[in-house]
């Protein structure tokens, strides 16, 4: 491991936080999805954490359930992260960005004002859109994979041709031989593919980083590592088990030596969920008075994944020994091993799924020890580069994370004290780079 | 008049001003355009003006000339003015985007998450787009103008109908009865166009104001009037002498009355550039120090616009008496009795061109008094409700403005001296609206 770091970035939803319920909490104000001020507050906390990122995942529609749940993202990614950067020095941004449904000359556009207005901490999570509901908001059928995937390709490709099409050095701003800008060194991109097309130049110089970051996320398809091999410094992942982060992570960085790169420069990021807490049981009380029905109503699916019969009656009583026998993890369902440990800890089954084991990605709930000891041991096994982190209720959580888990992996070595740089690419550990990768030869 | 008063925007271009050579200004930073704490310094400025909103032109892609002049307009509107918004609190914000190339959910979505973040100081200015240069960045072909419009109408129409979708009582956030949103009064739109059609809703909830207010822009084509008349609650003119603005502003207002509204709802905004110093010949030396090469390559086009000829050798001259006696302004050209009667007043060709005579708008170059004549005859003529600025350098050309014009429109009962709220639809007095005006009927 020598002095290699673990990256953090911080999953910014709704503005509540990734808990179910955290919206009801009465120390959180339940409009704060339409408050930029808490949204500020929670960067500059995670800002205090030196970590490297927040990130926005987005889903420009409104999901089924919103009348007893919040809406699962920022209003609008870019415009809040615009305003978040005039408040923050170090932090970097990477917001998802369709390549589906956004133009990418406006993409292009968006992301590097954004990056060079905060001095270098943009990055875009360059992801494809299938969900009809989505599509629809566009007006626009749901495209079939290959044309999905073909238009990605496309778009990063513009995208990026766009980002170097103003050369590092063709501002000249010489006041005195009024020369403004060599207009040799800002030059058409001319690029034409089979869905999208742009003749460019872009006119916005280099950030402080040269061009924002790209990113990917979702399951590792073929499809997918084509994309995060070609283009991404970094993956955002959703995975269960250290097994089957490893398996992913590999996946991935062989992605990027097929591509002809060096693995070390994709970011394998999975998700984590936390709940920092004095002890597990207050942890648990905690999440279970704000997420009590959420989880009440998935309490006859845990048997389901444990393969046994659990009995209304027995809800709060830990599983018999005869249970415990007989219980065993789907190995069709990842998050079932984890609930299978969690259960012979001797919990209930509403504390355990109280622990998360159904939630969206590994959750640790407790002092900060445990969250520590969580990180390390992935990342010591080679499952992560880094953790995209979502607390349960920002508005404590972020500060709990940064003052109980912090400075215990800093103890450990494990994490910076200080920031690496300025620039997202300096706190991710990723190579500079400016316009398309030079080492990709054409389209897919 | 009474004790209506008239309202100023302000332009904000490429970061310099509207003075040609702008950037070349020794005071002037030429890196400007990249430095978005320059835009905020100057929007505070305009703020402590009492200016209503800034307004944004925009040019999505890369002018001819960039070698001796700027980018001509922001390097992103949305996000540069998202991080302003962090920093003032009354000034309004009037971003153009082009109803052509964008989709229409991304800016419902971006400029109501603009107006919920500046707590209800956003506006659209909705404009068609025909350039071939911007086409080619998307990779279209330029439209046809029908087309043009009609995909103009349905964008608005969406846009608007989507800034109605969650309707003004939708959010209950109740902690105590786990009610977030009421679902039945989030409603998708389903508007299905010929061009763009979208399904909704929109996850945004109502701001201060409701929702951003609708500007357009342009020539008073039969087409964009309909678009005015219908959407519009201002109207962004380029126009070069009283006679033809007050002949404007009627065709608008007139517009209005046509699509059923009170043509008060619309304010009509003509541009106009300024050079605020002591004396007017302070003001063109000024003028001349920085566009002297733009001013001299135009001197051959001067007799042309007055219909005499002008020897080079007398370009520092005054015009004969002869020469004035035969000039006379082009019928064709509205810039032209203006040229005539700065040539009139005795100044030489070199300076009746520093006065701005052929640039974008109409130029008042001199003390404070001369430009508050200038606004103070427009509005009480009737060819203006209001005026948007461009200083000829932002670095001192706002305070100037505000120090030096502001107060003299404010003594004289023409401008307000506080802001009248805190709401650009306040500030504007236009009416409050949320989703489409139920007085429209259906698309065109």
């Amino acid at each position: 491991m020598t002095d290699k770091k673990l990256i953090l970035g911080m999953g910014l939803i709704d503005g509540y936080g990734g808990l179910h319920g955290a919206w009801r909490a009465p120390h959180v104000d339940p409009g704060t999805y339409a408050d930029v001020d808490a949204t500020v507050r929670h960067a500059r906390a995670a800002e205090r954490g030196k970590f490297a990122f927040l990130f926005t995942p987005d889903f420009p529609a409104v999901r089924a359930d919103v009348e007893h749940s919040t809406i699962s993202n920022l209003m609008d990614p870019l415009i809040q992260l615009a305003a978040v950067a005039r408040e923050t020095t170090n932090i970097g941004f990477v917001a998802t960005g369709s390549t589906t449904f956004q133009e990418p000359f406006n993409t292009a556009r968006q992301f590097k004002a954004l990056d060079v207005m905060s001095h270098g901490r943009a990055g875009w999570n360059a992801v494809t859109t299938s969900d009809p509901a989505v599509a629809a908001n566009y007006g626009r059928p749901v495209a079939d994979r290959d044309e999905r995937y073909q238009r990605a390709h496309e778009a990063i490709q513009i995208v990026q041709a766009l980002w170097g099409s103003w050369q590092q050095d063709a501002w000249i701003k010489d006041q005195q031989a009024n020369r403004f800008i060599d207009p040799s060194k800002l030059r058409p991109v001319n690029l034409q593919g089979e869905y999208l097309a742009s003749r460019g130049p872009l006119g916005i110089p280099p950030s402080e980083q040269g061009q924002p970051v790209v990113f990917t996320a979702g399951g590792p398809s073929p499809h997918l590592l084509s994309i995060a091999g070609r283009y991404a410094s970094g993956f955002i992942a959703e995975v269960w088990t250290i097994e089957q982060a490893c398996a992913q992570r590999e996946l991935v960085r062989n992605a990027a030596r097929d591509a002809g790169r060096d693995p070390d420069e994709i970011k394998y990021i999975p998700g984590i969920m936390t709940t920092v807490a004095p002890t597990v049981r207050e942890g648990l009380d905690r999440r279970l008075k704000y997420a009590g029905e959420v989880i009440e109503a998935r309490l006859p699916h845990l048997g389901a994944i444990l393969g046994i019969q659990i009995h209304p009656d027995r809800y709060d009583e830990p599983l018999t020994p005869e249970q415990l026998v007989s219980a065993h993890a789907s190995p069709r369902d990842p998050r079932s091993s984890n609930a299978l440990a969690v259960a012979r800890q001797g919990w209930s089954p509403r504390d355990i799924l109280a622990h998360g084991v159904i939630d969206f990605h590994p959750t640790v709930v407790g002092p900060g020890e445990l969250h520590a000891d969580h990180l390390q041991e992935w990342f010591e096994a080679g499952a992560a580069d880094g953790f995209w982190v979502t607390p349960d209720i920002y508005e404590d959580g972020v500060d709990a994370f940064v003052d109980e888990v912090v400075p215990i992996l800093q103890k450990r070595g494990l994490y910076p004290t200080e920031y690496p740089g300025t620039t997202l690419r300096a706190n991710l550990g990723v190579p500079h780079q400016y316009g398309p990768d030079p080492r990709l030869t054409g389209a897919e």
